[in-house]
């Protein structure tokens, strides 16, 4: 979308158009930087239009623009997660984990910035966002598991697996992306039947999904 | 230290006494609130002083005292990790995580406050805090397994245990501390092999650990 940069004065946009070409300008930017180092100066020149453009369709400024742009973001990276419900368990994992990496590679700093907070325009609500990717990506491997109502055993499992690879993504960018993409995508993969396998031992909901789920893999 | 409340008018405190006491007071009220539902009133009732007196000690008012208390929380937390480098680790892995979920327990809902940042005070020097008790604990664990140079994969994996152990932990809180602590510190030990295992299986440095050190748990 950065061509628009060049062309701004020859094509009139819709005002959802504008406003998503807006949303891209800001989360390439953030992409690069952090929140508190973005101006909407720099969105204005990033996207081709003039500062108060902006402030017309983010009339809250830059708080209500770095919301909008990590609810885009989180709606993005929802979708990572839709995989049908086919065929083995673990290669259903691999394929969404291979989405999500991809996610991660592209946004890069921007990324970190979204996950690790302490930003100046960290608020309540932009966590509640992150979190709420959080809770999403749960139910997702939940549902894949085919579970309606995990107990707490499981239900911890698969939250600090979640974590797990977050932090993960999170060294993967500070390490400049090593190890490459998909030793790390099948790491991580052989971590969640490693920890599940672990859970099994205290927990019979578990043992029962190992047992059913995750050891057809081969079937 | 609430005793302190009742008696205020009766001690001379030194000048550290009076800051301990005062960062007591606000650990404590940070342990069952969130930060930004505590004023500096509420502290200098806690501690029984004067409001002006908290002011005297932190003249930057809360955001200063919010990070004071931080620090000394950081500190208690790390002194979790002093273990000493005898016997098998496995056992030694266990005591640390004793001494850490007593804490988390005692803080509780001060600890998450403490982890999920998100607070109208959150700023990246209190980010900066928690990081450093992150890394603190890496290197804690990567001394404890006798490695001085751990290569990209092991710290990598030793990173995202110490991430997944603070998810349980707030998990944990979430969730009426349930399981019990005991099967909760039993379970995040054996996740710790279970993933040590299988970064072993990628990583000859790893898995020279895990057949040297890990396997002497029953020697």
């Amino acid at each position: 979308m950065s061509a628009a940069a060049s062309t701004p004065a020859y094509r009139r946009l819709s005002v959802e158009e504008r406003r998503a070409q807006l949303l891209d300008a800001a989360l390439s930017l953030f992409a690069h930087r952090a929140p508190e180092e973005v101006s909407l100066d720099d969105v204005a020149e990033a996207a081709g239009v003039s500062r108060p453009l902006v402030y017309r369709y983010f009339p809250g400024g830059k708080q209500q623009l770095y919301e909008a742009a990590l609810r885009s973001a989180a709606e993005e990276l929802r979708h990572c997660f839709d995989e049908p419900h086919d065929g083995p368990l673990l290669p259903r994992l691999a394929r969404a984990l291979d989405r999500y990496l991809a996610f991660v590679d592209e946004h890069d700093a921007g990324f970190t910035a979204l996950l690790q907070g302490g930003s100046v325009v960290e608020t309540s609500r932009t966590t509640a966002i992150v979190d709420g990717v959080r809770r999403a990506a749960a139910e997702h491997i939940l549902s894949h598991l085919g579970v309606r109502e995990p107990g707490p055993r499981l239900r911890m499992t698969v939250r600090m697996w979640i974590t797990a690879v977050e932090a993960a993504s999170l060294i993967w960018l500070d390490e400049d992306k090593q190890p490459p993409v998909g030793e790390l995508r099948d790491w991580l993969v052989e971590q969640f039947t490693a920890v599940m396998a672990v859970t099994a031992g205290r927990d019979p909901q578990t043992a029962a999904l190992v047992e059913q789920v995750l050891s057809a893999r081969d079937g």
